[in-house]
């Protein structure tokens, strides 16, 4: 089993951000799995989505059930493979999880408060150059490859652009180049439900010593509901009563119904407020859980990371344009019941690319999940990364 | 112009509801248009969907901007026309608009206050039972047809289950026999957001003369999501920011961009909390006047009402067992880009339907608007419902 160590690279120049402010000196938190080889030309950088961290494969030393996010995908064995890749793991500015972020001490003022609100927006680019300046310092100069999911998978773009020359391979899942309307309007929604929460305080909560903890529930019902397919929150909840009985395997198709809707349906409760269907007792189970830990103002700064990214805005609009920098191979993988980052968005980037002849490996995986299925280990999709990174060993000599 | 004249009728018999609860006494509001004929023979009943009234059709006198919510579709001359058809608009118990509802005194208690979070829970099935009541009284025995979409839509499978013999025809637009669990999940954080609004105070907000407007918008934003097809949010407003100045029509392909995303393009705000995109600040506005406006009682109950109904269940979740009883002529119409109430959803009904060897007719309509186009005039749709009412106005012979 992997051991994971967390570390941290303090930095005390200033990093300037693609909103024109500045942070003055930060941490960034990371992990390492695997060995580093003599060219140093093994190591993959692993970029995180919304709710994750530097903790991307391996457990904690003595902690039960704290597997890192992609612990299915990264490895020893693993479709990445860290018996040959050095693979990084790093957390981005703004987060609640170790790297500097709006809970930790504000250097701009001297009455020792945190940033709260004041935490500067941070992009996608900045992100970007923050885990540039890591490698730097890890003395790491070119990149086997880059590899990320949803947002994760927007970093690994900004990469491909932004440092054309340090990445070999750009591994983008389940992303898109920009959001859609709908994808902002969900993420204003949870915004709204956490700033207009009364203990939200402006942002500024910690001096009250409460937590905006409806709004956090909230935002991450909704969430929730965009990670799923609907055909997978059908076969999963249905209109599955809370409580009632579960049928035993089987005793559906022996009775002869067509649909699993009305399984072990029992008589309805006739509220409002309590919980009647399972789908409303797991959705507030996962906001409940998300509120215990998460940070208000890093969800606010994370989607609004997702909102603004779009490298073909300074392009007139065309992505063509935009990817023409780009040097790295890429490979592309979208899920058919993806609604949130639908198959359609990475065709974009494909397509973008293959007009700028770059070399692009694609693969639609016909998963039910929707959008979690990246971080899920659905063999087809596991397979095609294993391939395409048995390739990328070979090119690199481990 | 039609000019409308809201009326209340009332009911001094309790209502006996599915929940085992009862409703004491009670006042249904609605409307009518057009001529009842000697034979009695002409009366089309509409139901309407969450956010709306019995104020169907037509204007209020010397009042500006009054049209009923279906204007389009129902009128002197319209697909279902006035100048044949008596046409009969009813607001549902638990309703913010006219009926008995939370905003009303409880007559339960001898202090005068309002039912607020007392007012029991109404299903489909009782505000069908409300409705036949006050065609008794208006001394209608069979309809020419019932017609609703969304909600309104259940209600007329509704008739068609529980007082087959009352009409000849079920209109039923953009609809679906139950909820999925992502509906359900849906309402499930609309209702969260209100529950959890520190102004709901269990539901006895009245008495502190508060709202709980807080929720209310954000159950609104989630709606407005959930109305619009993805494509129409991307044509209407794209990643178009606020405040950005408009192009000239045309000026997109004269820039030879291929995508009208980037429109107006201006400098970001880079701010977790203003509004950025135009999405954005549509959606507060929604939400905003929705919160002046609605009761969050209502909310509750009204979504309640659509999780509830599912008439396969008291028949082991076989569809085509429950339509059985049924006798009416059907009209359903659905629309290809409505991913709340999905034409799949409209095609069980109709399957279930032709299993039953009834008589049906379905049209899916090729519309981009979403579960929204049900209330929209596209030509395709209008003039599908139009063919319709003419055949069935020729049946009852006006």
């Amino acid at each position: 089993m992997l051991i994971a160590v967390p570390q941290t690279m303090h930095f005390d120049a200033p990093l300037a951000l693609t909103s024109g402010a500045s942070i003055r000196a930060y941490d960034v938190s990371y992990e390492t799995y695997g060995q580093l080889n003599a060219e140093r030309s093994n190591a993959v950088l692993i970029c995180h989505a919304l709710n994750a961290s530097h903790h991307v494969a391996g457990v904690y030393a003595g902690k039960a059930k704290s597997e890192g996010w992609w612990d299915s995908m990264i490895g020893p064995g693993k479709p990445l493979d860290t018996n040959r890749f050095f693979v990084i793991g790093v957390n981005n500015l703004g987060s609640c999880f170790g790297s500097t972020g709006p809970m930790h001490v504000n250097p701009d003022r001297d009455d020792g408060q945190v940033y709260g609100a004041d935490f500067p927006v941070v992009t996608v680019e900045d992100w970007v150059n923050a885990q540039a300046l890591l490698l730097d310092r890890l003395g790491i100069q070119t990149l086997a490859a880059v590899m990320g999911g949803s947002l994760g998978g927007m970093q690994a773009l900004g990469w491909a652009l932004q440092y054309p020359g340090r990445l070999r391979h750009a591994v983008v899942i389940a992303s898109a180049p920009n959001l859609t309307a709908e994808n902002i309007a969900f993420n204003e929604v949870a915004r709204r439900a956490i700033v207009t929460d009364p203990d939200f305080h402006g942002g500024h909560f910690y001096q009250h010593s409460v937590v905006p903890k409806r709004g956090l529930r909230i935002a991450r019902m909704i969430g929730h509901i965009t990670y799923l397919s609907d055909d997978v929150m059908n076969e999963k909840f249905g209109r599955q009563q809370k409580g009632a009985p579960t049928l035993p395997e089987g005793a559906l198709a022996a009775r002869g119904d067509p649909s699993p809707l009305d399984a072990g349906a029992a008589a309805y409760k006739y509220s409002t407020q309590d919980v009647e269907f399972q789908i409303e007792s797991y959705l507030r189970y996962q906001g409940d859980k998300f509120a215990d830990y998460f940070d208000a103002n890093t969800y606010l700064l994370i989607t609004r990371a997702l909102d603004y990214f779009d490298p073909a805005r300074a392009h007139g609009g065309s992505l063509t344009r935009a990817l023409a920098v780009a040097k790295a191979k890429f490979l592309l993988v979208s899920f058919v019941t993806d609604w949130r980052f639908a198959p359609a968005r990475s065709r974009e980037i494909v397509k973008a690319l293959l007009d700028n002849q770059r070399d692009v490996s694609y693969a639609e995986i016909d998963a039910p999940h929707g959008h979690d299925a990246f971080l899920l280990d659905d063999p087809r999709y596991h397979s095609v990364v294993r391939a395409y990174f048995n390739n990328v060993a070979q090119e690199v000599g481990v």
